[in-house]
């Protein structure tokens, strides 16, 4: 059993109303240090597949068609190997 | 100035109806070794703080005041120096 961990995040560019709405109440609650925000997803995939390799050509395709969306975010991911 | 990425996940237990939207997405694109799929948010914090201790105790404080609803959610994250 493999674990995919998925990072979906928007492009350079590409405004992210809800990672500014954070900066904002963080402002708010006091936390002046706070200088930029962006939210993205973090997905996590448990795959049966035959080995890492497979898993990565997996995840890669699942990335391209559903996980993301290619026009406007950038994805990343890794992959281990875990217990049963 | 200092990065800080965090992770914020479901605690066990807690229903994930969109991991299991998405898991049934892959399932019939034929990802059949698809086991599981949990969707939590990546958070991307830019802060400018006087060091990397500092920046630790803040974002943690963020996390449980704002960042993640600790009652159904868990939090990590990772903090790292970057260029201005």
């Amino acid at each position: 059993m493999y674990k995919a961990k998925v990072y979906v995040t928007f492009k350079e560019g590409i405004l992210d109303p809800q990672g500014k709405a954070i900066k904002g109440s963080l402002l708010t609650l006091g936390y002046d240090e706070t200088e930029d925000v962006r939210i993205g997803k973090f997905i996590e995939l448990q795959l049966e597949t035959v080995n890492k390799v497979t898993a990565e050509v997996r995840v890669k395709e699942m990335c391209e068609k559903l996980l993301a969306n290619t026009v406007i975010e950038d994805y990343t991911f890794e992959i281990e190997e875990v217990e049963q």
